[in-house]
This record gives structure tokens, sequence and C-alpha cells, in this order.
């Protein structure tokens, strides 16, 4: 059965249509009722959960401690940081009756907590000992989507929010990179996804935000997905919610305030990254099922190939890897491949009674040009960690190799009009907002992040030929 | 410093004005700004955490899969089910406008999920092959609450909600019962509440479930806290809903569906079922810290004292006990007992210059009448996880014997409405709603649950003299 045949657009025919075939055959999501919204599946859902595990450690690790603040915000505190109001007003949800009553005022639904957390933060810190102050939580919010895409822009996400207070300005800073560190490092070494990491230009912060860095992956293709981002605030939240702190000689100081946040859409970038024709491809550390047992044969033969298989899948599970047996009468072998090829389990295991016979069991990764390959029944659980290690590894590679051959340094606007068209372009830029907003215009690309590993160099604005500002090149690319 | 000194009024002066005090001053939570919310501040959110993992383990492990539905849902689904709106309409929380705009339809924030997840039931089941299909979801539920009340009754909460459909009512009423009894687990051997578990009679169902269970604690001013509900819906949902499988022969049927839910109400329990004047009292496996290691002197001596204190920490860590050392340089010794009493940590360990000395360590417990003891330096490490097991069993214990001794078989309306002032009765009730309702008023007590290990008896019922109905006494009470 061919990828269209389940209903799945081949990805090389429609990118945007594979990727909306893709979530909902894969069973990781379904669209909700509401507007923009999206239930995400007992497959989706567990690789979010691993993705947190991964991430809720590091967080801890460094010191940050977990909290819960309330989702209903008045609408008075949002209005109190002037930029961040203008930023988020359009994409509000706004409670205004409950309990049968109209309120007199209304609530926000969170689109981000800046401000209620701010608001406790100003409660809580008063000396310099209570400092650095370093809170996160795991939380729902909404904004309200004109063009809503499943993982990627939904009215509703699930994400961690990180809001830390800081007694000056460099212990902020470092803050800052160290959370955007931390995402690139879970990005890298546990999604496989190839981020560059950089600052965002003035015109691309975060609303409220003196300094924006993100990480940026590049999708099959070739366009950007901001994956995660981690503003320094400076004092401007500090002032609006007075977060002040008396220091060692008895001075009242403002806070220099962070927030820094990864959501379900990194899910999106997973799926965007890997995934080919024949469905998802998952990184093995967020594979709900890291290998598939399907058992082949019927009648007495079938029983004592699922028997095979769960004596084999009680030793892989006890060398710590998380393993599934197939054993659905109703469905033939090649169906069961072809499903969790789309489901993107990393390896597959067949066993049938040949196999069993003469010891062995047929392996099929997901990606490679090997083939199948037999194994031996009696080493293949100890193999099996070492080999999903190399899977990972091969992805990460893969989308590495990616994102270097679909980047180019250009100069010139032909070329620039070239590059963004399928990948990236590394490219002087003047720094002017307005020259920024004429580049999307003529070609949708927007300046993704000026990259921290970038060389130190100088030239002309590929757009208007005056003066580059940065002291470097800036990455453009088209984005999600 | 005394309890009240602190600005906790004492538990034996006024029961609710402790738990209020406590709550904030023990930097469990603080006031949201909207009416009825609450901030979970990090030692708060700790206690959560380790309840959560205790019971989504649990949850799984029954074969139970997560998942997330929509936090919004349209106001049409929640009519579908005459009783459900009925139950619910008073409690909602409405978005009108969003994007900027007025909806077409106001959406409901959920104050529980039974109708979307209805909703994506049937489109999920279609064979017998996909049942049981068994979720769970972990999120934040809003119902507008006339009195407030920290963890108890809060505007929003935290939960986990389950939902499951079933080919036919023995299996759901299998799952409705297993899943209470994971809920008396949890409460019994990880929140040392000693629970009663039994059935609802039908005017404190659930708003359209056929049948309600539920685990109720006794809280220490002989109040009882419905701590955890697990229903059986019958067909109610599946009909309004639609969702119905085919059967092995062929005929198209409607699921029986159930739902059962615990939230951070428990958070409310574990402070009211242990805490004393002094503060909170936590049950070992619920403690952020176990053990809290005050060093002791000044100067030299003071950080030879915090050396050996982060030396023993190493080796208490490595024993699997979580450990606190309050190195807080400003704070007297006795301010810092003072602090960690009212933190309810189970195991204090006092360490200066005279126990390092003589290779010793002070202990003092939480709770019990040994007082200080001196335990060795070296072995104590090694010691502490049967002596935090001891502890969290002496709560338990503690706990089974306020209940037992609060909790009286009555027979005559008097003695009834003094049971029911300090503690529980057991009574003979007719079963019906007006004479519940004519108790309720005369008492404040209501019907808490027919329990399940009640003996077979029957008698006149204790307020209007009819023959008693359920076959068994019925457990009355006060409740929150």
């Amino acid at each position: 059965m061919a990828a269209d045949e389940r209903g799945v657009t081949p990805q090389s025919e429609n990118f945007s249509a594979w990727y909306n075939d893709l979530v909902v055959k894969a069973q990781l999501v379904d669209r909700g009722p509401a507007k923009g919204t999206m239930v995400i599946r007992p497959y989706g859902y567990r690789i979010w959960e691993l993705l947190q595990a991964e991430l809720d450690r590091r967080i801890k690790d460094t010191g940050h401690d977990n909290a819960y603040f309330p989702l209903f915000i008045p609408e008075s505190y949002l209005r109190r940081e002037a930029e961040h109001v203008a930023g988020f007003a359009p994409e509000l949800a706004v409670v205004t009756h409950a309990g049968g009553k109209q309120l007199e005022e209304p609530l926000v639904v969170r689109p981000t907590s800046e401000t209620i957390i701010g608001e406790m933060m100003a409660k809580w810190v008063s000396s310099y000992r209570d400092l650095p102050l370093l809170l996160n939580q795991w939380a729902n919010v909404v904004r309200w989507e004109l063009r809503p895409r499943v993982f990627l822009r939904t009215t509703e996400f699930l994400w961690q929010e990180g809001h830390t207070a800081h007694a000056d300005e460099a212990d902020a800073r470092r803050e800052t990179r160290l959370m955007l560190d931390t995402y690139e490092e879970v990005a890298r070494d546990i999604a496989a996804i190839a981020v560059v990491t950089g600052e965002k230009t003035p015109g691309e912060r975060f609303a409220g935000a003196v300094s924006t860095q993100t990480i940026e992956g590049m999708m099959r293709d070739g366009k950007a997905l901001q994956s995660g981002t981690s503003h320094y605030l400076g004092e401007n939240f500090a002032r609006a919610f007075d977060i002040a702190y008396t220091d060692v000689s008895g001075e009242r100081k403002l806070c220099h305030t962070t927030s820094w946040g990864m959501s379900t859409r990194m899910i999106g970038g997973v799926i965007m990254t890997h995934g080919d024709d024949k469905g998802l491809v998952l990184p093995p550390r967020l594979a709900p099922y890291q290998v598939v047992i399907v058992p082949i044969g019927r009648g007495e033969k079938g029983e004592a190939a699922v028997a095979a298989a769960r004596e084999l899948a009680g030793r892989i599970k006890a060398a710590g890897v998380r393993v599934h047996i197939d054993d659905r009468l109703q469905l033939s072998p090649g169906f069961k491949f072809n499903d969790w090829e789309m489901k993107g389990v990393p390896i597959r295991l067949e066993l049938g009674p040949r196999d069993i016979e003469a010891g062995t069991v047929l392996m099929a990764k997901r990606l490679g040009a090997e083939g199948k390959q037999t194994l031996s029944l009696e080493t293949v659980a100890q193999d099996l960690p070492k080999l999903l290690d190399e899977f990972q590894d091969y992805l990460l590679a893969r989308a590495t190799r990616f994102r270097e051959d679909n980047t180019v340094g250009v100069d010139g606007w032909e070329h620039f009009t070239e590059a963004v068209g399928t990948g990236w372009a590394r490219a002087f830029h003047c720094g002017e907002a307005k020259c920024e907003d004429e580049i999307k215009a003529a070609t949708a690309a927007t300046p993704r992040c000026v990259p921290f590993d970038g060389v130190s160099e100088s030239g002309a604005c590929v757009r208007c030929g005056t003066p580059s500002a940065y002291g470097k090149r800036v990455i453009f690319g088209r984005s999600y």
C-alpha cells in the first residue's frame, strides 16, 4: 500500500498537505471543536511527556523551582507594560461572564505570564538575599491565531515558561543565555534538530523584551521553525510591577528579569525535520515505542511467534528500551509494517517461525540504506541501546547536513531571493525595520537571527546597500 | 517564638483561621488577583508533583494513556446531557470575545471534560476492538466558586480526569471501582489519609452519573473531605455524544463510560489531616524535603559544621532521601527549627561542633513523644529510610485512630446531632432526598457515603423513622 493510498499526500508533492494529513493519520492529534484548538492524542502526548521529562530535569538541575500561577489575568495587568500589551492585545481571549454574572473587570486567558508572575515576584522579593528568584511553570496558554496550524500555531498550546528575577543585568543576561543553551541541548541531543542559536533583530523581539535569543531549526522544506526563545527583559517588567530589592548597602533597586519558553511546537519541529513520504521518523529519545516487534505466522505457528516475541520483549524492556508487540490478529504483516513506518518507530523486528528455528530476528530500521538485517535472537536485546543511539546520531547528522547544504552566504539581491526560496541565506543587513519589511514583502523571508557563531564581517545591506549592522551576517529564511 | 507570634492562629483556637494562616505562612500558596484563584508556590507545587508522580504511575500501570483535550468547550456541548448542564451551569466561566471580536458561540472554560472527550470518543470508537478506551488527562479546570477556599474550593484548580469507554456495564463498573481503589491506595499509602470508601447517595452524585464512588477523609476538626471520586456514567454520555461500537456479531451498541478525578484538593487534605499548632506535618512520601540539616555554630566552627553537613547530606542523598541543608547565615538555629516545623519537615538533624567531635548528630522528629535523640553520624544516613517509613506509618496509624475515635454508630436523633457536631455518625437513613435536605438544614451534615465495608443491617431512619434504605448504615458528617 503506497503512502498516498493511506491518505497521506507525499511530502515531495505538497509539504503542507503532507504535514496536515500525517498529524491526523499517525494519530498524533485531532482537531478540537473551537477554532484552532487541537486534541493531543495518546501517541502525540507521549512524545510531549518524553520531551517534558528531559527539559524539566534540566530546568531543575539549573536551580529553578516549578510553581503554578492562575490562568486568568486581570486585563489591567497587561496594560502596565506598553509594548507587551500592544504585542498581545490582538490575540487575547477574554472571559466576560462567570458564575452567571458579568464580571466587573474582564479576565484575560493568559497568553504568557510575565504580568501575573511579575505581580507575585514584587510580593516575594524584598532583599538581595531573595535573589535570584528562579521560577518555571508548565501550563496551557491561549493566543487567538488567524491562521492556526496543528502544533505550530494553535489557539491553545502547552509549554513551560520560565520567569526569573536577578540583582543586576549581568546575572540576568547570564540566565538568558544559560536557558537558551539548555534549549539548544534539548533540541539537538533529544529531538535531533540541528538548530542555529542567535539573537533576534529588534523587529523580531518578544513584546516587552530588551533582547530575545532563539533556537531556529530548518524544516525539510527549507523553512525555519523558531523552536524556543529566551528573553532578557531588562527593568521593563520590574518597573511596571515594582519588582525591587534592598541591596547589601541598604539601597533600593529594581530587579532585572528574564523569561523563556519551549512548547508543543517542538513536536511540529520533530515531524518536519525528520519525516518523509512514508510518515513520521521519530528520534529514539522521543519515540513512545523505540522498537516494535511484529510476530509473523498464522494458527499454532503464529501463537509460537507471539510467545517468542513476549519473551524477547521482556529482555528488551530489561535493557531499558521502550518496546511494543503488535499482536493484532486481524491485520496482515504488510499493513503493520506500513503502520509503524507511518508512526515513525525507529526499529522494527520481525519474528516468524523460521527465525525462531534459526535463532534469529529480522531488523528493519526506519531510515538508512542497509535494508533488513538478520540479527541473533540471543544478543539483539543487549545490542538495541547502541543501535538506537546510532539511529539518533544518524538523524542529527542528516539534519545538520541538510541545514548546511541549504544555507548559503549571499551578497546580491538576486542570489538572496533564490536562496530564501529553498533554504536560508546568510546576508548583510542594515538593521533597519523598514528594510526588513521590504524584504519580507518581496520574498516572505524574515531575519531569523544574528547567529552567535557568525564570524566578524561587514558589508553592504543585501537589500538597500547601506552599511551593515550587527558586525556579522544575519540568517534570513521563510518561517512557520 | 510561639506559633501565634509567627502569625498562625493556633489550630485548637480556630481551625479555619489556622488553615488560612498556615497555607500562606508555610509558603504553599498566595492569593491570585482574580476572585478565588491561587498561586501555588514552589513548596506547595513540589508536594503536588510528588503526588502526581505516584498517581500517574498507577494510572499508566493500569493501562491508561495520557492525552490532552482543549480548555474551551462550545456551550452547546454541555447542553447535550441535561443533568450535567444543570449541575455545572451556575459555576461556568465563559469566553465571549477573542481575537478582538465577539464569538459566534460562547466558549465555556472546562469545568470538567466529559462532553468534549465524549465528542472525541465517538470519532475514535467504531468496533469492539477499540474498547476499552482508557484515557486520562492532567489539566487545569475552572469552577466559579461562591465561597472559595485555598486548595479546597478554588476557582481554578489542577487535577487529573480519567475518561474511559467500555463495551458493557460490567466492564465499566469494574473500571469505576478499580480507579476508586487506586485513589484509596494513594490517599492511604502516600498521603497517610485514613479514607473511608463507599458509594454516594443519589443526591450527592456527580451531575450526569448513574453511580458515584468516593474516598472520604476525616480532617482534624472532624469534618469530611471528599478526596477523590469515580463515576459510572452508564449510557448517559454515550447517548448524548453517540459513543457507539459494532460488536462481534455486527450489532451497533452504545458504550458505557466512566470518569474519575483527583485534584490539588488533596494538598488541603494533607494539611488538615496531619497539621497542628506548630504548622504543617508532611508525610515523608509527599515531603519536598524529608530531612533538614541545621548546622550549628558561628565563625570557623560554623564553617566546619556546614562542611560536615554537606558531607552528611551527600550520603543521605545517596540513600535515596530528599535532604536540605539550612545554611542561612543571618538566622538563628531557633528560628530555623520553628521554620522547618511550620513547613512540616518530618525529620530535623542538628549538627554542631560538639556533635562532630563526638561523631554524633541530634535528631528531632516533627511528631512523637521521644524528644530529641542522639544518633551516630556514621550510620544515620543508612538509618533514615527506615525512620522515615516509620514516621509515615505513624501518621497513618494516628489518622486512622482519630477517625475511628470520632466515628460513632448512632440510632437516636439527639445522639446523631451530637456526633456530627464533632465527627461522623454511622446511622440508618430512609434514602429520601427530602429527608437528607432536612438533616442538612438542621445539622449541616450530609451523607458522605454508604461505606463498602459496612455490615448488613436495617433499622429506622435516624431522622424520619421510616425503614432504612441501602441495607447498611450511612456515614454522615459535616464536610468541606
